[in-house]
Order: structure tokens, then sequence, then C-alpha cells
């Protein structure tokens, strides 16, 4: 039904801001064609600067063989930049009659076999997809900024999303280089801004009720769980610090902790399925590594981010 | 009144498990002579374990001229590990009564010149230090897991721990290498760890409720949020994110942004002083830079930290 992934050699990414920009420069530097649609050409030029800024660290990423900015065509006639698409990537300002309108008339101009992903990150799909012919092949497809850099690619659908759609996006997004996630369920903030948001809202919190400031907020993310964070999420992270007994023994042992003020977010009720999901989940992930085996593996990696951001920091 | 900072060449690491054995390796890697109290002499075996492995990564951070396991001496007679020591940092286990019945006996063991450190994460030093007949010079200094690599130190005192306490442990873990954090307040999870338990607990009630399995939330942090975060922390991440105006945007526009519902934790009330301290924090964090060059040097780092880790992930 949908066009074969392996052709796809051109984009369309709607919206003048950084997020379309961003993603401008992403499927650039992995050898696509890119078309841009900006909605005033007036905002050509700083369009243009922010794809230059994200080249110069997608060189340092390393570009595909075919990447240049030859590439890349703006323009603010939406039917040019549609004209023999084969993906669309819309990150179009977060504004809901806006963007249902605007998925009205995608859903006019464009052959039903491409797929429309949205930028979002405050809007559901099963909103935007409203006013649109042919909601079955549009998706969210959910960047974590910088969208050039950060891997990330939450997909979700909405009411009328086809479960083909959902496939077709996670594959595609992970053949263009990205590390997509399909979720379960269409919840508001998706997986990571939602544990961000948490992470945000005690920080903030603590500054309010004098506990820390600003800087001493940041200076504990960067030197305490962040560099860890990026080499084992949460969960392996405490599965792993808990030896042979991983999670089950943090969980087991730990779990009254969970009552602890150690936050102002209150824990979930700590049942037998969630023990035993927490514990499957980390046992999957673990692909049968002992537990002294992943902790050099995480050390190796700290090490080498903190070499590497040394000079930085 | 306390010992000159730098005249501490020895150091006493009190507790067996691997907080103790991390500590022991840090301070081995900067050259100090440590003296390690284990509890039975039947865990030298594995403590030893601990500090060679910690001792493959120190090595690769780079280790102090001075620096060598010669340096290690390890009794179960705390008498012994006490003597002529020029600090002390305690990490046994996490049990009131034993920790504040060890406290009155460090207090009578150690001149009072000598200052004591706890590596607690679950008590207070105003419980611990209570039957000690010398509080005002004890402190918590609670390290990040695993000790020797990430260089948070988290500093707080009890209601009777000494002003002059706080700023020598301070001077003392920077002059050693770590990256030490004054607390304005004692309160229970300090920072680090609770901002990573509200993010946690978020997790938790997202698996239990069926919205994401803990392989997608590790997959979320690792390519999303986390690397970012080991550059910038969450506040200066918005700051720069927000174009030129930093952090001021981000709270006047996404304000309302906090009542959604991207996590179950509440956000506190945006007053014009929360507001306010936001906004000074990130001025003083920036030291004058502007955005294009703070997103830059963000870019330059988060691509030196996914091609350092690269072949790991």
């Amino acid at each position: 039904m949908y066009i074969d992934i392996n052709k796809v050699t051109t984009i369309s990414s709607l919206g003048g801001g950084p997020i379309g920009a961003g993603w401008a420069a992403h499927f650039l530097s992995k050898g696509f064609k890119v078309k841009s649609y900006i909605h005033d050409i007036e905002e050509k030029s700083s369009y243009e600067t922010i794809i230059k800024t994200a080249w110069k660290s997608l060189k340092e990423m390393g570009l595909h063989e075919e990447a240049s900015l030859k590439n890349l065509t703006i323009s603010s006639s939406l039917e040019e930049v549609l004209h023999e698409t084969h993906f669309v990537q819309e990150s179009i300002p977060e504004i809901l009659e806006l963007k249902s309108n605007f998925y009205k008339i995608l859903g006019e101009l464009l052959p039903e076999q491409i797929i429309i992903a949205s930028s979002t990150s405050g809007l559901t799909m099963t909103e935007i997809q409203k006013l649109c012919g042919t909601p079955e092949r549009t998706v969210i497809g959910h960047p974590f900024n910088p969208p050039y850099l950060l891997p990330l690619v939450e997909i979700v659908g909405g009411k009328k999303t086809a479960a083909s759609t959902i496939d077709w996006a996670f594959s595609f997004y992970q053949s263009a280089g990205k590390k997509p996630l399909a979720m379960k369920k269409e919840i508001p903030g998706f997986v990571a801004t939602r544990l961000q948001e948490a992470l945000w809202r005690e920080a903030l919190h603590m500054v309010a009720a004098g506990e820390a400031t600003p800087e001493q907020i940041d200076t504990a993310l960067i030197n305490g769980p962040a560099p860890r964070m990026a080499v084992q999420g949460q969960c392996m992270a405490f599965h792993v610090a808990c030896g042979s007994g991983g999670m089950a023994t943090n969980l087991d042992q730990f779990g009254p902790a969970l009552k602890l003020p150690w936050t102002r977010l209150k824990a979930p009720e700590l049942t037998d399925s969630l023990r035993n999901q927490m514990v499957e989940g980390c046992e999957t992930m673990s692909k049968g590594k002992g537990f002294e085996e992943m902790a050099r593996q995480r050390d190796k990696s700290i090490v080498a981010i903190l070499n590497a951001i040394k000079d930085s920091r």
C-alpha cells in the first residue's frame, strides 16, 4: 500500500522553525533530497543559518556519501514542496486549528501512499487528523531537540491511524538513522518528555522552596545521573547497580523507599505485576550478560563520555 | 581549626560495600594513601575485586602521578584504620541505629580536627550525629554511583554541623577531583536523587499504566534527553533551546504547559519570584555567552558523546 522504504529518496520538511530546519539537516546528512516548506519566504535566511550550523555537527558525526547541501530546496509554495515527494515531516506551529486545517489540505494534495508524520510535542494525532480526508496515513514522529543530533523519534498514531502506518514509520525512521520508539498508548508528553517533565517540575519545586538553585540543579545533573543515563537508562542503571540480584533486588529490597519523600511525586503501588514487568524488561535488555560485564561496559562508556567532553565542562 | 587541606595525604574509607570500595579507588587514583575498614575480613577479596575493576576505568581517566594500588591497606581494626588519618569517608550500611552508634565511636577515636563525611543517601546528618560527642565536624558527602567515576558529591550538614565543616568539605572534595554541591537545606534525597526519583516514579507509573515498557523508557532516555543532559542540565537546556529569549521566554510562553498532564507530578505555582530565580540562575550560568555560541558548544559536546560511545550503543 505505502511506498517501498528503499525507494524513498525525496522528503518534504514542512515548517520554518528550528525543528523543521533540524529535520531537513538530518535528512540531508543521510543523503536524501529535501524540499522544505516555509510559510514566509522572508524566513529563508534564518532557515539556512540553522541548516549551516547543524551541518558542522553533522559533518563531525559523519555524512552519508551522497549527502550534500545542494540537495536542499526551500520554497513557500506548498504544492511545489509536496510534488513527487516520498515522505512528509510536518513541523508547523503547535496551534490545533492551524494544524488540523493544514492536514485537511495535505490530505487533498498528497497521494494516499505517502505517509505524513507530525513533529508535534503538545497535540495528539487524534485531534490533528480530524479534518484530514485520509487520516490512516497520518502519524506522530516526535523528535528530540536538536533533531539533527538526538536519535530518538517517538511514534504514535491517532484513533484513525492505520497500524501499517506505524510500522512503516518505524522502519523508515530506523533506515534513516533514527532510533524510533512506537508507543503503546496515545498519552500527552509521550515517553521522553513525560520523564523529563517530572524531573523538571521537581526542579522547579526545589527552587521555589529554597532547596536548590538552578545552578545546583544543573551541577547535580551534569555530574551525577546524566553521564550514566546516556549509557544506561534508569531501569538498566538500577538493574546493574544491584549486582546479581538486579531489578528484582532493587524493587524487593528498596521498594519501601518508594514511599519516602524523595520527590513530590507519589509512586504507584508496587504490585506483583509491575514488579515482574520491570524485572522481565531488564532481563530482556541484559541479553544474557552478567552484571559485572554490564557494569564494566557502563564504566567504559562513562569514561569515554567524560573524557570526550572534559574540555567543555 | 581543621587540618590544612593541602596536608591531607591519608584517607580512611569505612565500609566494605561498593560505595566504600568505590571511594577508596577514587582517592587512590588521586594519589592519596587509603586505609580501608571492612567489618568482616572475609570480605577482603570481593573488596579488592571492586577496586581492581574500578582501576581499569580510572587508568583510562588518567591517574595522579603518585597514584598506586600499593597505597591501599585493608583492615577490620577500626583503631588501626583511623590511626593518623586526615579525613574519614564513611559508607557503612544504611541502618540508623548502627550508624549513630558508629558515629559515637568515631567521635571518641578521632581527634577533633578530623572531618567525618558520610556517604548516606537515605538518612540525615541530624539523625546520624545524635550520639556523637563531636558532631560539629560531621557532614554528609553523598557520592553518585559509581563513586570513582561520577564527579558529584552533595554536601549537607545536620543541625549540629559547623558551617566551617561544610566549607572544608567543599574545598577538600574539589581539591580531590570531585564536583561538590553544598546544599541549602537538609532535605531527603538531596538534589540529584530527588530529580532522578521524580523521573523514576513517573517511569514506574507509565509501566504500571501500560503506557510504556522498561525497554521503551530506557530507549527514550538514552536517545533523547540524557546525552544532552550530560552537557547541559535541564535549566540550561531550556534556556538555550529558547533562543535569545532564554529561560524568560521558556517560562513566560510555555508556563501554561506546566498545567498540562505531561507527568503525574503537579508543578509549583509559577510566581514572579520563581520565574526570576530561574532566569537569573540561567543568566549567571551563561557567563555572558550568546545562545548561538552555547548551542554550538552543546552540539559539539553531544557529537563528542555520541561518537565516543557509538560502538557500545
